[in-house]
C-alpha cells in the first residue's frame, strides 16, 4: 500500500505511474526530463543511457525503476539481460567499452554524492573518448535517478515481481517515449 | 573550476546556472519542476516549500543549493535567516508548526533514502494536519533536490561564499520565477 491514497488501483499503475497520475503537474516535467536524458538522439545509445539509469536505481535499491529500465535497457542493448545483469553484478569486468564502464563510474559516485565525482574519474571518461556532454549527461541521469528513485520509494509505491511485469511497458516506452508511456490524463487534477 | 567546459564566466554564472545554460533542453524540465513544486499556488507556503529544499541541500552538503534557497526561504518567511537557521541546525527545537516539523522530517528520511519513509513518520504528518497532497509534494521537494544536488556538486561547479552573494537571485526568483530567474537563453545548442 503507497504512502497516500493515489487515487487508483496499485496493481495497474504501478511504481511511478501511481503518482504520476495522481499530480500530473509534476509528472510533465518528470517525463520531459526523462524524454531527453534518455531517449532523444544522442552520442550515448539509448541502451547505454538505459544502462546507467538502470544500474544507478540498483544501486539506490529501487526495486521498480531498477526492474524498469534495466528492462528499457535490455530491449535496447544487443546483448539483452545478459549485460544489463553483468554490469550490475560487477562494473569491472562487464564487457563494455572503457568509455562506458567509465561514466557508469561517474554515475557510481553521483549516486553516492555530487561530491564523490573527483577530477580523475572525469579525466579518465575524457581518456576514454567521452565528451563534455556525455560527461553532463551522466552526471544529470545518476542524478535525476537518484530523485525518480526516492520519489518512488518515499511514497511506498508497489513494484510487480519478474522481469515479466516489465516487458509492456518496456514496448510503450520505446515505441511511444516516457509521456506517452505512463499515460498520464491531461486534465485530472491533484486531491 | 567545473569538471567540464561550461562555456561560461563561472564567477557570473555559478552553481546551476552554468551547466543550465550548457545544457538548456534539460535546463527547461528542470525549471518546470521547481516551478511548480516551489512556487505554484499551494496551502504550504513558497517560504515553506524552499526551507524544505534548504534543508535537504543542507543534509546534502551542497553549498550552492543550500545557500540559495535559504536566501529564498528567508526572503519569504516572516522570521528570515533565523528561522532558515533553527531549523538547519536543530529540527526537533526550531519554532516551526508540528505540520511543518514532520514534514521536514519525512523530507529527512527521502534525503537518506526512499526506503526510509515510514508509515509512522507519515502518520506522524497526517495527525498534524499534513493533506496526502503535502505529503506527494515533500517528498518530491525533496527528492528533486537530491537530484540538483547532485548535478551541481557532480559537475564541480563554483559555489560565492557569503550570504549577500544569493540576495540578488533571490530577488529574482520571487519577482521573476524559476526559468527566467537563471536567464538560460532560447537558442543556445549544447557542444
Amino acid at each position: 500500500m503507497a504512502h497516500i491514497d493515489l487515487g487508483i488501483d496499485e496493481k495497474q499503475f504501478p511504481g511511478i505511474t501511481g503518482p504520476m497520475r495522481y499530480r500530473p503537474e509534476t509528472a510533465k516535467p518528470l517525463n520531459e526530463l526523462a524524454e531527453v536524458l534518455l531517449r532523444a538522439p544522442h552520442s550515448l545509445s539509448a541502451g547505454e543511457r538505459e544502462l546507467i539509469a538502470a544500474y544507478v536505481s540498483g544501486r539506490n535499491e529501487c526495486n521498480f525503476c531498477c526492474a524498469s529500465h534495466s528492462a528499457f535497457a535490455a530491449a535496447q542493448l544487443d546483448e539483452g539481460y545478459d549485460l544489463v545483469d553483468q554490469v550490475r553484478a560487477d562494473l569491472d569486468t562487464a564487457p563494455i567499452s572503457a568509455k562506458l564502464r567509465a561514466l557508469l563510474r561517474i554515475a557510481g559516485a553521483v549516486q553516492v554524492s555530487g561530491r564523490h565525482v573527483t577530477s580523475d574519474l572525469v579525466a579518465d571518461a575524457r581518456a576514454a573518448g567521452a565528451t563534455d556532454l556525455e560527461i553532463h549527461d551522466t552526471v544529470l541521469i545518476a542524478a535525476a535517478f537518484c530523485m525518480y528513485n526516492r520519489y518512488v520509494d518515499g511514497l511506498g509505491t508497489f513494484a510487480p515481481a519478474g522481469r515479466d511485469a516489465y516487458a509492456e511497458s518496456a514496448r510503450r516506452v520505446i515505441e511511444l517515449g516516457y509521456g506517452a508511456a505512463i499515460r498520464v490524463p491531461e486534465a485530472e487534477p491533484a486531491d
